[in-house]
């Protein structure tokens, strides 16, 4: 069987700038992503079709985004039983507001794994991913650990810049 | 080919006291159609066969009822191309807020016929219903519009009562 | 009797950039149209004089957008028992979730097929209509379907493109 | 010239528990008043008979209670010029929110004094009725002011109340 | 006595831009105003002792406009008994929604006449404050509905410039 | 000079039931306190007498609980400089949503410290007030961590229930 | 080293009744857990402790309830790198709406696999650790299929018993 | 024992361009500040440590600003007694309605004593400290007063300048 790997769908190409970050997480991580544009509701035979391909070919994780009434994550979590991540995307007028709401409420049964609207959850995403693939892989555990020191250092950074800045007054 | 029909999908058998009028409504207006319960999430591919099924046997509008991230009327969007009414249904924390958005915040390409959240909206749904067949159908737009003086005439009834009472007092 | 067609009703002048797509929609079908700013609370008598005169002139579907509080399209239903598609337009401090719950929280008996607010709702729009005209066209039924198709194809150029783009990274 | 008098309308006689409150303010002043169930959706006509002729009758200003898409007060102020009170009812799944904004977001030009949702916005809408007509009548200024005394009245003996219980802790 | 006015109040001088047009309509109907600066938070007393003192000068009709936690109107309808309109001023991140449930939502016995949130409302405070001043002010009554029918002309005229454009597609 | 102590005012006595936990939270921190109904708007010569002498007589916190428009606390932040707890009651059909806004949303300048909608928040408007005279009294700031001791105890008493539950399955 | 097991953290005993189906769920699938009540606030140190201990032990997936302002999945999320899920508690005034913004808008690097709000969120939050340890147990992954079309069996179940009740109208 | 100092905590150093005025409003007061760019869920040791010898060195009020599901303000209130004062930062796609709620709704027994979202909140978090220090510090108190009196003193100059403008037109 191929080695596994994490899908990452987009409900629209429009949607690419903010999942970009979520490319470069995984990458980040060396965790062997695919990445496809397709639509719940334009293109549902796709979907289907590739969602159910990607499970048979060793795909462990799936991460959708998609804004306004965005049904992609809870489309794709009703064919697969595989850990699906859901990106509400911080487009048209209510901002996302609808998106997270068509995102996370699913009914009992069938989880979409929900992160923040926009830019943050694009990033979260792919840490969620990581985790999940870590609770089997030790040396991923290790290199997602790293990762969150690295970013409490990146904190700690800013507080040193911050402190100069205040003694400079 | 086979008589006009219209179809009413519930998500959950807990949306049937909401969706009664709805079949009420059709009832009264004679027009025929099937009800049935199915879900977007877990019952996918049954949803798809059956509107495939039900467009080829002459269904020519849908009603679908659902709650929290209420994906059914947009997942049957997808599949078919005739009319699709979305009744957000008034259940969970939320009360319905979120299946509005879910339901009515479709992408460009794919409407959902939106209505009103519980009750108002399950009862609209198959006026809706009928005004759509009513196009084509001079008996049926004869229907509604007498349906339509008839809901004047309770207003008017309710307002001889009002008077009534005032002139008492 | 004259040939069917459908009536676009706007608020406001400043509605029209939003509603263009739905008049582009509509040509693309080779729908006939009508097209007026009218407004239910400057001009009712106008309003209802034209909705009166439009169904009895043949209009079998009424399209009307509005923002802010949007009575619009609930003041057409009232007054006709043809198919009323509302469009919130997404205008003033609370970007059309007014307008969406003005014109989506009709009372029983009087339905308004509320579409999504802003352009993609008025794309929708165009789209909803030539599917209420379909139901009884079989020529326009295949027209939908064919334009349902080539939405699926620009998603699946999309697709390629991004397929493309990882590639050469 | 008749006396002048209020009209108080309500969308439907469900609103009447309600808006019992608010005649009884009027009454309270001694204020004229009728009162109707009439519909801007279901008897949008038969409305517009009724405000014409209460205007020609003396009707200085209309009290409109609605809910869910309130279009009453709305479509009242586009027939006349008299000063319109709109009241939100707090019926349905939100509970008066879509009612509100619906009654309150009016366009430039045909301006509603909304009041709150409910009974406060019902009993208010009685108090600011009388006090328009007080900006011309001194004798029910004065009566308003007294009223208004009265009413601090009552939250100082609530207050006394208060104190005497907490002496006897 | 001296002849009536409107007092056009504003809880900051940010707010002036908005409330320009207030000043506008009450001019273009040739009635007195006074407008001031004053902050039912920041300037109480100054904003109690303006209220008496213009009361008794003749205000007939107070309008305070205000945004985030609006307090200016409530707290001048709790001074006064004239009726208060109040402006919801859409500043600050959540765009005047606060401002527009700070003002509606007043508790029974003390009405804010409130109208929408930002310049809709702002014009809208004119219009309803020269509504009020004309239920005894026949002259006034009838500029009120000629300028209602100058509204009506405007939309017209905005009606047929969209008719020529559509004519020479 | 009298020894400090604190002032909780309600806007209504139905306030009363919710905020007698804030009384009985002083009461076991040893705090003096005095309770009132009093009213932004109803009352707000009284309020506004009542906040001058208990400054004067050695208030050192204020605690002011309203629903609706819940004006209360503002208007008290307004008159005197000492620290101002406002505390939005959930009452009417946006549940406090209002009154949260009303009550935390305080121009630059007029702070309110703002604790949660309801219950909760009556509960910790006497902890904060217990907190903030604690600032300069180490007495009292003992007993604040005592107590902040005890509900931890509370909470692991509550876990050693469940534990216990458990073990019994 | 230990058998994996997923934890279940409660910020109230309250939160039980609620929570009790996810611990149904994990027990249906044969998944080890454990189950404690700890708040982020009232117990910050004993939660800390628990986390890092329990991660130790072998702890592969945390669960992690709360109502309000809803901070444990966050601060949970803040100690381990293992994959948490929050389940927001439709507790409070605001049902919940609270709780769900605290949980999912986790900042980058720090997620939160957030899920439906109240009951449903409850048994989804079961489901979803079940598919995340499946993600390297395959004889869990079958399970967990085999519960999937189980629960499409309940659908049809009550489809066919719909059928049976139209069939005898 | 040391000088008493407020710190002024900030999730991220994007924070601090809003939160300048914070630390200018306190420096006005001649109040001794520590600031510190630390994160509720990045570097939550380094927050509890902190907080823990702050306290120790004297802190008597924390100020915690935070955007997004806001942890810090509540994180930091579980670990310390003293005063701890929340502001919501408006970033992100929901513009601090998140952050305020996250903030604002915290359990009973462990207060955050929230203002205002963004700007407004940032100032009000600075005055409210002085306010608290102020209990016990005679001088701070006058100058509370005074600054009070200026802030009177700058509407009334704002209202100066509108009645020149005024009487110029």
């Amino acid at each position: 069987m191929s080695k596994p790997f994490v899908a990452v769908l987009m409900g629209s190409d429009s949607d690419l700038p903010t999942m970009q970050v979520t490319l470069e997480v995984l990458k980040g991580f060396g965790i062997r992503f695919e990445a496809k544009v397709t639509s719940a509701h334009r293109t549902p035979a796709a979907t289907h079709a590739y969602v159910h391909d990607a499970e048979e070919r060793g795909c462990k994780v799936f991460i959708c985004a998609a804004g306004l009434a965005a049904h992609l994550a809870g489309a794709v979590a009703g064919i697969t039983t595989r850990p699906v991540i859901g990106v509400p995307i911080d487009c048209g007028p209510l901002q996302g507001h609808d998106a997270l709401l068509s995102t996370v409420m699913m009914p009992g049964g069938v989880p979409v794994a929900t992160v923040a609207i926009g830019s943050a959850g694009a990033k979260n995403a792919g840490y969620l991913a990581a985790q999940i693939l870590a609770v089997a892989d030790d040396a991923l555990a290790v290199a997602v650990k790293e990762e969150r020191a690295r970013s409490a250092a990146v904190v700690e950074a800013k507080d040193a810049k911050l402190q100069e800045k205040l003694a400079n007054l």
